[in-house]
């Protein structure tokens, strides 16, 4: 049965820059068997996001690098085709960590079971209703704070997580300005999702004067994707009690060592009593069937809106990984690998 | 009457590094009349402040800069000697936002009269159980909060506000270590205040070692008092959750351009889900008679010590000041004109 090899993407090297086909090489391996409370997942989708690029490397971080010799590590949706767990049946469809490769082993208990049935296509579980969605919910509402008449600034926000912040922030009452990087991007925030202003930080120029135009009451929120000189743009406009949420800082995942803001831009923290507040998903997992429900309600009344890329092929997974750092993504990308 | 000659010193220029004598020199100028509402003040006491060094410059910052021409501005403790207000009697002995000089006009309204009756050194209100230690006290408390158990780092611990922080933390029940730049400090800090640790980082070598040290079980609360190096060093420390409470940053004050910390290091924020919350202790004014009331009853009870250091004369307030960046401070440093 041929299908029962594994071809995966693993991590030969830690990258510098960009990950490259030398960093992450594939092979086919021999399918492994699951063991006792584990099961053999055939994995459905892939998806690609900016923080495996920070698990490729061995800094600290939320969670463990990826050893080397490993599959890359993603979040995967795969239909059961092995179990050795009373609690998932063969042929039952799940979310769980997995990893850039076409069959995972999972533990049974740190799987989530989807219901097919509901005709939500699987992929939005991967993103708006998933650690996507529920990044902005909670980063937002929770790290953020923004109270109705406030100021929101999003960055990277016509990528998955910012084009859904900015729309919750819509939804709370507050002035929304995006930053993004086209302006194609930036018509479809404020044509289709109802930002108030958009800045297209490629071609604006003096980022801290584009910023103050477009918000004449100062950011009362800054939610950060991607740190680096929009960080430090968006400091200079802070207002007292500020509070930046850090949901990532896609610019300097391939610069580890760039510097990071000036003390005189911090020195926002002490002038303004700003708060900056790092956070990661998993912080609020107790809440997730609270956000995903919340979530949920929002895209079928059509309150939220989003984009997908699916792209077919595991063979496509380290070109289409790539297009999160050079802009030419539009929202959520996800690898799909159809069943035959 | 030679006295109501007022000398004063006055912001030249805005200083690069330490102000000079040609930054603030000194003038002898008439005292002026208070207007409606006013009153004039002989000041007894002028606190010396690392934050007045801030004002000094042109950053945007939680106060106006001090205009050029005007006398340094500080909190003073002055004997009311004219008073144009129904409220404030000549006699009384208020604080008040002065400056560098031995006269200031200041509005009745924003005054708060001393108890002189109390037995209390007037002088200690400038400090314990003013600003310095307000800003301990709602800082550790509100920004830091800290829990019993949990390891609170405190940098400049041997200083005003660094020794009250150290002190109250040890109230809440948790482990306290603080850096200090002498071993003289360290020891007081050790044998007199009750720190379970401390490090002397001017000869501790690696500062990152020395608190991974001293703080075996991570930082929980990071109260930072310098920016900088030490920073940059206490960051690397921090676990899950932790809070920093920036107070100040004494060690970029006289350099504005230093680099704020690495991006690498500001990394912490996401891997660990870290807070960094800058506070002035004017945020709390609402709260001050509660902070006062705690602060006195914790320094009569003998459960808060704090050193202070009162230098006579004006005419050596300059020199006095610099004391404040250096290092040879220990405790609160104020300046006394004593009445003749």
């Amino acid at each position: 049965m041929s299908e029962l090899t594994n071809r995966q993407y693993y991590l030969a090297a830690r990258p510098s820059g960009l990950p490259t086909e030398r960093d992450v090489p594939w092979r086919d391996v021999p399918v492994a068997e699951p063991g006792e409370g584990e099961v053999l997942l055939r994995n459905l989708y892939i998806s690609l996001d900016p923080a495996i690029r920070g698990w490729m490397g061995d800094d600290p971080n939320y969670i463990e690098p990826i050893a080397i010799g490993d599959a890359v590590r993603s979040s995967v949706i795969g239909r059961v085709v092995k179990s050795r767990s009373d609690d998932v049946a063969v042929g039952d469809v799940v979310m769980s960590v997995g990893g850039w490769e076409r069959y995972t082993i999972a533990s049974a208990a740190a799987l989530s079971k989807l219901d097919e049935s509901a005709g939500i296509p699987l992929s939005y579980f991967l993103g708006v209703l998933g650690p996507t969605g529920l990044t902005a919910y909670f980063g937002l509402l929770e790290v953020g704070r923004p109270r109705a008449g406030e100021t929101v600034l999003v960055s990277a926000a016509a990528g998955a997580v910012g084009s859904i912040v900015g729309q919750i922030a819509k939804m709370q009452g507050c002035r929304v300005v995006g930053l993004a990087g086209s302006d194609d991007k930036c018509a479809w925030l404020r044509d289709e999702l109802g930002f108030d202003a958009v800045i297209n930080y490629r071609s604006c120029g003096d980022c801290e004067a584009a910023i103050r135009q477009a918000c004449p009451d100062g950011v009362d929120v800054y939610f950060d994707n991607v740190g680096g000189e929009i960080l430090e743009a968006a400091l200079a406009c802070l207002n007292k009690f500020a509070r930046v949420a850090v949901c990532g800082w896609i610019s300097t995942y391939n610069e580890p060592d760039a510097p990071g803001p000036s003390a005189r831009r911090l020195w926002q923290l002490v002038a303004n009593s700003v708060t900056i507040q790092g956070f990661v998903v998993l912080d609020y997992s107790e809440r997730f069937a609270e956000g995903v429900a919340q979530l949920a309600e929002w895209v079928m009344a059509g309150k939220l809106k989003f984009r997908e890329e699916v792209v077919s092929g595991l063979d496509n997974i380290l070109p289409t990984f790539h297009r999160l750092f050079d802009g030419s993504n539009q929202g959520k990308l996800v690898i799909e690998l159809p069943e035959e």
